[in-house]
């Protein structure tokens, strides 16, 4: 159920000190046989990415091959300059001398505080203990998992088998979640046996259809990082589709988690846009509604306040016709024609109450449509991203 | 300082009946004489617009003239179809009746929740007594004022003399505020004579310099209006100039009482991007600063925390470079090059415990700048806005 459930993966995670709490902060994930694998990334497109992010898309880019990837969680060594980039290279040199691989064959990624210098003798001085207790049992793999936590409440793991192939993965966080803490961070490791370029298009989908159909707060972090290994351990080549599917559903039930473990979010939702005149439409709608404070505020008291989302509807979506419109609280149409219709309001009202709302807009104008996954917001929102210190 | 400050207004307000508290809910705005007179509106882009709004939209579109404006709070008349149309025409049907003046000549506006279906006996059987109790002096201004209030905790008014020339107005809520009760109002009034053209174009430009700069939470309402009467009693006929001023300052003064009185909002705050390449990345810049939960909630805390600042321009400003950012709060700047710099950070401290923060972005890549000006989030915002009822 976690990154070295594939053959052939190591993994660890322990305490480094750069949360003063003493909890894991340092993570590392490596193919077994330390060779470079193939390996595919998708990063945050925040021009103010970090270094880290800086880093790995470099190393990537030159052969699509990556050894392992090194995670701290505390401080997301972002906005911090020459220093910032010049410790993240040191601690890879420093790694890459401990393993005798290259340091262009590591990647690295941080989630933390944005703006804060990091004391990277903390992380240089943990380097042969972490390399010391790499292992390739479960244990081994929730410890990466929850090394790489910041304010989530449990650690984020998946495995999916298909036949001889197995995936594996760990994440936290949300990007558009707590970027008080910023970063959602996803490493997946896979024993099939790829080629680079399908492995980076498979990742890119799968990306598309989960962690980019989730809205928390509706903001992109500086250090937002999804990577894939695929070291063939398996001995099977495998189809596209079959690693694009995987990849899908493993992102999928991640991004779940995230959403579920999301800071101050008491239940979730899924907004559908239906019969829009244009994908773009469908997708500037479903954005609007799910990262509306006010549509937030409506989920969490279980209000089934319709008029809040075809305002929101009809300042955004560009072929809007009001008297077209259908809204409806999973089973229960509240509004037709753009006006509001009698329903069982108390059978309503129990539903609002429930852990998830599923709200469908039909706006009756065209036929693409699309649906996002979010969640309310709560007064403890707003108490735990008031200060950070 | 209300608008029948001006020579040749009347006003009032009166309890009719759609607030259940039985606080007043039915104003009216009308030239002394009858006659209609210069009257120009901005009114909401939202493509879900209220009856209301498209009524006076109509009206006005007729002549840029009109003899007064009816306004009800406790409902919004909001996605309420044909029913909300033929009500709210009704309504002026009936005014104009006791008037005696063409329907066409009075506009209609209204504010509340949305989506409910609103009782128009309530508004007609009222009309005779609020057409009784018009008057010209500051209590009947005043009536006016608190009878379009809906979560307003005070009235806002305004008067501006300059020579000859009088100017008063009065205004409910934010646009972006607390869109639960939906809607901003505006009704100026000025006894300047000026071609209706000419005072279109002057309060559209006020707008922009008032209403528009300012955010509270990034909503759109289905309602928002903001319209101006010139009845030409002061017998002078003003300049171009002048009135542009006197609309502006009197825009801003109201805006920054709409966002002194913020549902859930304990302090304000100015975001000035500085340095831009585009207009339009100053714009953006500022909107995304000004609109982010995260940066709202650092100022709820009192909270420098500049990464946040610098992680929202970076997804957001088209030419961004963070090694050129400096980032300041009051006289503190906490960023320069990036990177976090030295600073006193007891006195900044007590800075941002401050009621109003002034948060400055030098870009440090091109000549274009905005200002915005915002407000923090609390608790009590999602307290208020959970349920409607």
């Amino acid at each position: 159920m976690t990154v070295t459930s594939p053959k052939g993966f190591l993994a660890t995670g322990l305490a480094c000190g750069i949360k003063q709490s003493g909890a894991l902060d340092l993570a590392l994930v490596a193919n077994k046989t330390l060779e470079p694998v193939a390996c595919a990334g998708v990063f945050t497109t925040n021009r103010a990415a970090a270094a880290p992010v800086k880093i790995s898309r470099d190393h990537l880019s030159i052969a699509q091959m990556a050894t392992g990837v090194l995670i701290n969680s505390g401080n997301a060594n972002a906005a911090t300059g020459k220093a910032g980039y010049d410790g993240a290279m040191s601690s890879l040199n420093g790694l890459a001398g401990q393993l005798g691989v290259e340091p262009t064959n590591l990647l690295v990624c941080s989630t933390g505080l944005i703006g804060i210098p990091l004391d990277f003798t903390t992380i240089t001085k943990a380097l042969p203990s972490l390399v010391d207790r790499l292992g390739d049992d479960q244990a081994s793999g929730e410890a990466a998992a929850r090394a790489i936590m910041t304010t989530d409440t449990f650690p984020k793991q998946v495995a999916i088998k298909e036949g001889p192939i197995t995936l594996g993965g760990m994440a936290k966080g949300a990007a558009m979640l707590e970027p008080s803490m910023a970063t959602m961070l996803c490493v997946l490791t896979v024993d099939a046996r790829i080629d680079p370029g399908i492995l980076q298009d498979c990742l890119s989908r799968a990306v598309d259809e989960s962690f980019n159909k989730i809205i928390v707060d509706g903001a992109m972090s500086t250090n937002d990082t999804v990577l894939v290994f695929a070291n063939g351990n398996s001995g099977v080549t495998s189809s596209q589709a079959q690693v694009l599917e995987m990849l899908t559903r493993a992102c999928q039930e991640l991004s779940g988690m995230m959403l579920a473990d999301a800071e101050g979010g008491s239940k979730t939702a899924s907004i559908t846009i239906s019969r829009a005149s244009t994908k773009l439409d469908a997708i500037a709608g479903a954005r609007k509604v799910a990262s509306s404070l006010l549509v937030k505020c409506s989920l969490h008291g279980g209000d089934p306040y319709w008029g809040r989302i075809v305002s929101e509807l009809g300042s955004t979506v560009g072929d809007f016709d009001l008297e077209q419109v259908t809204v409806s609280y999973g089973d229960y149409c509240v509004c037709r024609g753009g006006v509001g219709v009698a329903h069982d309001t108390e059978s309503l009202i129990g539903y609002m109450q429930g852990s998830h709302v599923d709200i469908y807009v039909d706006l009756g104008v065209g036929s693409e449509s699309e649906t996002l996954r979010f969640c309310d917001i709560s007064a403890a929102y707003i108490e735990e991203n008031m200060r950070t210190s």
